[in-house]
């Protein structure tokens, strides 16, 4: 169950996202709209996928004319295919032509993530493991992108550095140089931090996940690891702790990955490397 | 030669990246870190690719602590292999652990961005053609995707729908609709459009080519044609009109794109689907 | 045909007036406006002129309070006489007695700019010349300043140093003190500067002229020539290149200046030296 | 005595004016200049009047580049002739060039003020009054423009409606309606408003005037009147109240109307209709 | 009577707290609320006082989710006893959760301030002295802390320092130091201030108070005086001044105080030092 | 171990409050304080307690002039006494009492907070409990409020509801309505909640203690309970649940509720009701 960011962040990226691209006008439908109307325009798409930024599309052109009537065939979430009609519009040509650009870019970003979130949820179907997002995020994007990652049935991890407790590498590096051991890294994190978010490390052998345990962390991160050795991971835990897979994930080898028995395995590359779902706008 | 956006733009973008991930706090650093310090680090690239965000991420620790010391070794737009250091950082630990994910994130998205474009370019070379970008941004982003694909040694087509016409199929089609021909479309953008501005048209076959032509227009987008119907369009045009190939461009087929001697070939790809290039920080 | 700008910049316009008068409070209001009501007003012009602005006059009521009825009896670009009705109110004292300076501001202020633009229009009646604005405006309201100027029928040049290049005398002087020849200077513009926007160069005399010619700039501004030099420069052109004049325009001389056969004449006064046009509130 | 508002104020209008200029890129310079430098400049006046911006004119460089070096030899406020410099500049030609526009944006308009309100001074000089602004200002530039006003050696009225009480035609007009007498809404304003500010009336007759005096209003505004009432009405204040001319004051009879022995006179043609004063930048 | 601040300030206030709250999601109503509804809420007192911000926690609801119906039965003002309803909701159970803390936290604690303002109000009763507030709010709250105050029955003073003169004991031992008699510089005051406000002088003895007299202050600040003082400096001014008591005051003192004939009491604490008014939303 | 928040998040606190009091002007300073100096003021506490906001309110003289040098003789979370020195300042007279009222309503707040804070961690000393904060916070400075429950000495619980889930009884009763046992929604909550965060479920009776315990909650908030059944509690949960004391605890009882054995203590008042520390600037 995804839910949009809160309408004023949504409104503030949208109304940037417009005054980005009319901000200084626009050229051409000033050259050449009438300024009758109404005509009637559909969003389709050009691949297959799952689509997202339904109302975020339509939200653009509530802000560039709020004379223009969107209809929205389907909800977020949706699987389509090339050809599927995504949005449906009517309103005069100036303003559905001046907002087409503005609302695709958010369209085909979104849906791309949503998409390959996706992909990842199916390749790992059936086996427990349960695919999340990262902070590697699009700066001023993050809140979309992890709602798209939502829409397409992934999980999000942290949306900040704010809301979760995660020991990584460099954090261990600088403390271990003052000679402190995992474990106690660990426990020192339960009882300093926050008591509402759950403690978690970074890994990267065996050792590492021993301390870890002793420590009692909530969570354990396995950096890197080869499926064998994760596979041993998951036995030494014997389900004292949550286990997360990260570092090196793609669609190849996700499905393996899932069957070590792992709990959760993080992906980066749904918000930092996800390729544009293809859709256009067409006037009828 | 291309230059950062004017800084007040660069640094509302940094701020709200900043504010994105630490607003809340950085729950693990609050726990954990000693505020002594200060500590080496380096970020590092993971991949072979193009640099670019040198600058802004350098402005990410600046913003969250002036204290920090960074150093750029490199400029952006300088070709890495993996394992080169693209920024040496000394500060306190918390400053430089906090600020790691948002300068990552500006590092490795706009450095994929410069690496495809860098690839594109290099595909092309020898041929005259020209590389540019498109509006296909990410919301939000435009400013510094585009200042990324000029580091990559591309160009960049136009930022806003505010400074150029380009007059594409929908608006063809919408002024079609009440009877105008291509040819007094383009006739009267010239004279109804802003003087500063060429006008561009979109043509999908040789018919409205020839029609453009007839117009005068400055610069004709040849949209999704084959290689062949391009170098006729070449042929026909004769010079009396820059010609730039749109739409379906990719790594495969670009070099035979530019062979048909167009001037500039536009990829949206590079700004809607370039993958990060990978890169991590590293405490010394 | 001009279009307001888009929709949240005029908001976020209109947000930043009513805060600058009303942020701390109307005390005057306050302490003497009874809460009941409604009343009606009118906006009469006290001077002849073509008015603009009035649906953002509107928007400021509906900021204050969305009861408040406004109608707009007379379209942007009207010729108005002393006494005519230029907007009509209905509903609370305080909102409309609170919002009456804010308001007319905007009107006072647009009008005046819409007017003055029109006197050089219609100074240049018939002679094919179009009267254009500069970038010489208030800041933060260049965009409103640009739709009053095409409000009273004149054109707009540049609203932004990002969509269009103009090479001026500094730029010369900078470039000429490495040696470049002017023509070689617009020979690079033409290669190295965006392909969808226009080479524009600014000259001073007729040797200037006639290497901008050679450069093939697209469009030369001819600045602060006399009329006869103008008449050559005209005659040297021979419509190979759009002419525009710059530079010392007044009401006075821009018909002998239109008569020389220029295209386009710059008129910075248009944005930095336009007089309000007379208008004022009247409760009925 | 004229302070620059507060710095967060003038900074947040000197990054609007700068990204509204320059948030799109700067094509001209981006084609052309060198990176290298630097280059000397200098702004000078091209007419005589009163200077007032050059810290903010200092402030649109050190914005776009903390490198340029700007030097003011003149005071805020200082008497300049044609040919004076005002601002001497050193720094990256893409620096100079890139702000000059906005820059001199702001010196221009600002200047344009402080010379138009300077001329009001000297005409009223020697007679005791005091000639201050309205709140019929540009939306957004308040602050900025009554600073002009300052410079320019005339004084404030109120910046905002929330500091000081006006009781003006229309408030009365709604009052009326409702059967109140002049003397009880000044007497209720008295009672009623914020201790901390003054009652300022307007009334248009002496008839209003005596009931202005009846209900002990602190400053009462003479609108509109002809020269010889504004004569009998300081008669008949007789120093009871401070007494402010307003209404079609211009250069020609502020004097006079100065001569009548009213206190203060207010000129909305200060910040509405002040023409700029011409400015150039000069590279060296 | 008191108005809300100008709604663009209302709304930014409200936007920036439903962000800091929910702008990184709600994860609580994300797990686990139905995305059906509508439900039906309550939000009441528990405890008596004077209630404010009913219209702000409406506008809460409003921008987080409009569909969300929201019923006032109460003015701001009313008093309510533990268990009075305050406000009335209908609409989807996640928003109405989600903006739960939010809408409280804002009516607490104008509740707070109005509850607080109105036992100041009663226990002066009958006197004649008018309860006034300061500048000793909560920084970004000013505005709504006023409104606070002003809907418990006191008045406001100074909302900002640009809307009044009061010369504090730092201005007269700064402006002392160069000589300057606490007469002169009132009179200083009076002739340089702006002429649209009072000039207010803090006093702390009798010989002060006899200057201030001298210098012809507007209103007088009685500056933590003992009640014996007050009453001799009421009787020293004889009504040719306005008389502000100040520093010191509590529930306890503000009688006697009011006693001395002081024509306002300024109380710091009314915004600095409110405790909450306690409520709570209830799921019918 | 407490930071400030991230730098743009203050920095923009500080300006919006600097803005708030200076944006129109300091009429009093411009009246009559010299531009000369510099003064050198102190800024003293007038009560016992823990400072807060030294470095903030620095900030505060920085925004308004950097020339302004701040010595902060005591970091934050200090213990002073009536007339301890808190800040230092040295600088122009204008800048200095024009910042003065915003330092110290930054100051006064903030360690009104920290002091609130400390008393009551001393109140429990020895027992093993923590006090936290809630997000019952004034709009728009959690940030700030939760910084300085931190240098008091307590710790913080969620700052927003995007970090933590935390089940209440609202929850439970829109739920419950639905047939959900309390134990079948924990359990549900921590399956389909965010991986990185505590569980925490809000209980007013043993019966609902004992469905939580069953649902395995991570944290279990008793609420509003007597201190005799929180005794039973914290025996029946006999380690295997974090337990927080919530509801009607203030100093007169937090020990007792401490002594229970419960692990936290969240005490609204905290942020909601702390009365300001005094405190005032002298000029030296």
């Amino acid at each position: 169950m995804s839910r949009l960011p809160a309408p004023p962040v949504v409104r503030r990226i949208v109304e940037a996202a417009v005054a980005e691209d009319l901000g200084g006008g626009d050229l051409t439908t000033d050259a050449l709209m009438p300024p009758d109307g109404p005509i009637r325009a559909v969003v389709e798409a050009r691949a297959a996928g799952v689509i997202c930024g339904g109302r975020i599309a339509g939200e653009v052109f509530e802000v560039i004319d709020p004379s223009v009537v969107t209809r929205l065939p389907l909800a977020d979430g949706s699987r389509v295919e090339r050809g599927s009609v995504v949005l449906d519009l009517e309103g005069p040509p100036a303003s559905i032509l001046g907002g087409e650009r503005t609302a695709l870019n958010f369209l085909q970003h979104l849906s791309g993530i949503a998409t390959l979130a996706a992909r990842y949820v199916a390749a790992v179907e059936g086996t427990g493991a349960v695919i999340v997002d990262t902070r590697k995020t699009a700066p001023g994007l993050r809140a979309l992108q992890k709602y798209a990652v939502a829409t397409g049935g992934a999980r999000n991890h942290r949306t900040s550095a704010g809301d979760g407790i995660l020991i990584k590498d460099n954090h261990i590096s600088v403390l271990g140089a003052g000679g402190a051991a995992l474990s106690d890294i660990v426990t020192r994190a339960r009882s300093a931090g926050r008591h509402s978010v759950r403690v978690e490390v970074e890994v990267e052998d065996l050792d590492q996940l021993q301390q870890a345990l002793m420590g009692a962390a909530d969570v354990i991160m396995l950096d890197n690891m080869d499926v064998g050795t994760m596979r041993e991971a998951v036995a030494m835990a014997g389900g004292s702790a949550v286990l997360e897979a990260s570092g090196g994930v793609d669609l190849d080898n996700v499905r393996a990955i899932a069957e070590t028995g792992v709990d959760f395995i993080s992906v980066g590359a749904l918000t930092h490397s996800a390729p544009a779902l293809d859709m256009s706008l067409r006037v009828l």
